[in-house]
């Protein structure tokens, strides 16, 4: 099964590489780039066949690992 | 218009980022990741109307700063 794993700034969380590659974007004479958000996605093949277990073994590694609760929010999609 | 751009390492690519993240979960008891991908998404908010220009600008942007064409593949989807 393959859980899907997106990771962002929780609304109101300054992301200075997003502005930093919004300015960049703007300096290169895209001007027309009002807005700029950056996420990141993390796809992992699980040797698991059961959903609720999928999906609860994702939010886990989410908490130990791969997300910084204070700032970062995700949200899990299955794909299979 | 928003532009989802997906940035990930072109097939045949080694990761090292994602390898790490890999081992480090197995190393914390999530023996079950049997693969993991790492990929970037950057939304574009973009003060265009017309869909063929912004997927062209949106391509250009990629080709110009947001990926390293050598190593990178990406993907441009409008969400509007």
């Amino acid at each position: 099964m393959q859980a899907k794993v997106t990771i962002g700034f929780k609304a109101g969380v300054l992301d200075p590489e997003a502005r930093a590659i919004q300015r960049s974007l703007q300096g290169l004479g895209f001007a027309e780039v009002e807005g700029l958000r950056k996420y990141k996605v993390i796809e992992l093949d699980l040797a698991m066949t059961d959903r609720d277990a999928a999906i609860a073994r994702a939010r886990d590694m989410c908490e130990k690992l791969l997300a910084n609760p204070v700032i970062e929010s995700y949200t899990i999609d299955l794909v299979d």
